[in-house]
């Protein structure tokens, strides 16, 4: 089929091809009436504007959605730079799009996917705690990313993500092999029942092996309200500082909470990590350049995007069932950590 | 009308809720036959999964894109988040979609809106020199957001924004009035005609205008290749430390960049702000709590989000023309800068 051209609804409109372009535009200088005229023309007409013709016949087929929860995570820049460059090898299309803290992320996936008429959805975050009837209400296949082993009614989710219990139990263990006993920890809020719990078991599992007896005076809680921020990992070791308690290491679950601790404790006029010594969780880039440079467990982010769309586009063919994959993450030790004997 | 329910499908298909349930979730344990005829069924009735009916019914009429060139400067973060409550609070949906680097940002736009029939567009970021006739051919209203003054043939075109040549002079003017002579820049890639021109040029005037000679020795381009991130920072810093020239204050057109840079000259033994003055530009989070934080100058995301979705749903209703709105940056002093007398 022939394209139509601009120049095609301007001799079908009776009218000059910017007067078209004006009605397209919303430009204000042109008679209402006539603009109506137009885009009813272009509306009944299959013009499409240059260059994006093919494109678009493309992508009107073939759409997948990320939802993500917890935009501010800098961990998830770059889960989406990679899944992204999949998708569009894939000739699909990718939408983003950003699920509210409070709302409900399948609700959002029944929603998007009705109103896009997508083919897959990719979660990124959230808390997946949902009974299996809701899970099956969603339409299309979906894989949950950075999440681990959620179960749909005894069968496995399709699930991208490290053990989140293993990886914590490492860094606290080399905290405890650098002679810490006092760590203390900032954690999800008290009520979470996903990664945040499982960090936090690790870390009581962790310290008991090493015969250093848990302190609940050592645990410090986010609230509802905060997310994984420099500004929350700040406010917390505030708190933390205020109360007094003795420790020599902390132990914030993801990077920004420990560039927000390092911060207060400079301001405070202690030495990361002459005087405290400050682990993370995550590998994200703030924490590579941060001075110091901050220890943590690095996620394997290339290798959780990549398989992570992998695993959809299976789905989508048909070709494997769901189930959960558990990569390796890596303890990276910086700048921000030393022995005890060496800090005092 | 009455919604139709799960088990309405159910009874129709003669099956149960459960098969109608893991027919939707492709579920592999189903008669591929049985799972088409249900599929069929279900996209033949007016069926919403639970909750999420009325939701539908308003998103699916109204919905805005945020098309974002360069998804890793986390200056656009806080930006989205404010656009998106405003958003939001219209009762709109609002989709974000990346535009690649090298992808031209008003053909993505072109595509997105037909293939998802949107109200509007929000640009945020690239490079905004497109010829009349290309930003013609957008069929919906658009704003232009954290670029100032394009023009649309002779008419302004939406744009909200902070005048990056006053903003440029007024952190060049600072570094100067603290009596440093010798201020090395880095700056965007050499045919960049945006916001870096426009910083570079404020740059020379200023130096001028305080009787410093221009040193094309000091400007140090990104390559085309190079995104507003930490590594270029790190990048770019390592490559001016390695041609020995001789400077007291380096000036990094982003803050990104200027974390990059105080990471390299903390590897090569420098210390900043003793030895060398770094400062940056945006204001993001990171730089307030990097150690030393970096002074920049703070864009007003708030107001700029803010009026950039009131500008568009203005647009949308027909109640106001395109035109550029201009807001003030800050000049933020803090720990990484300070007067050349001090500093040696």
């Amino acid at each position: 089929m022939e394209q139509v051209t601009i120049r095609d609804i301007a001799r079908k409109c009776k009218v000059g091809v910017s007067t078209v372009s004006r009605a397209m535009n919303n430009h204000p200088d042109i008679n209402p009436e006539t603009k109506e005229m137009i885009l009813k023309v272009i509306a009944e007409s299959n013009y499409v504007p240059n260059n994006s013709a093919r494109n678009l016949k493309r992508s009107n087929a073939k759409a997948i959605a990320i939802l993500v929860k917890g935009m501010d995570n800098m961990f998830f820049n770059n889960m989406i730079s990679v899944i992204e460059e999949v998708v569009r090898k894939k000739k699909y299309s990718c939408i983003i799009e950003r699920v509210e803290e409070k709302a409900n992320e399948v609700d959002s996936a029944i929603e998007i996917v009705k109103e896009k008429r997508l083919r897959g959805i990719i979660f990124l975050g959230g808390n997946f705690t949902h009974p299996h009837e809701k899970m099956a209400q969603i339409p299309v296949p979906y894989v949950i990313s950075t999440i681990g082993a959620v179960s749909d009614g005894g069968k496995p989710c399709a699930s991208v993500s490290v053990d989140d219990y293993r990886e914590s139990y490492k860094m606290v263990d080399y905290l405890c092999g650098l002679g810490h006993r006092r760590i203390a920890i900032i954690t999800a809020c008290e009520d979470d029942i996903s990664i945040g719990r499982l960090r936090l078991n690790a870390y009581r599992q962790a310290l008991l092996d090493h015969g250093i007896p848990y302190d609940p005076d050592l645990v410090f809680h986010m609230t509802k309200d905060d997310t994984y921020s420099f500004a929350t990992g700040y406010k917390v070791t505030k708190e933390i500082l205020e109360k007094k308690t003795e420790f020599s290491a902390l132990y914030a679950t993801a990077d920004t909470l420990a560039i927000g601790a390092c911060r207060a404790l400079k301001e405070a006029g202690l030495t990361v990590p002459d005087d405290i010594s400050v682990a993370g969780f995550d590998g994200i880039d703030a924490g590579e350049y941060y001075i110091p440079s901050i220890t943590t467990i690095r996620q394997p982010v290339e290798q959780l995007a990549a398989e992570t769309a992998k695993m959809l586009f299976s789905l989508i063919s048909g070709k494997e069932e769901p189930c959960s994959k558990v990569y390796d993450g890596e303890l990276v030790v910086r700048e921000s950590t030393k022995s005890r004997i060496a800090q005092q």
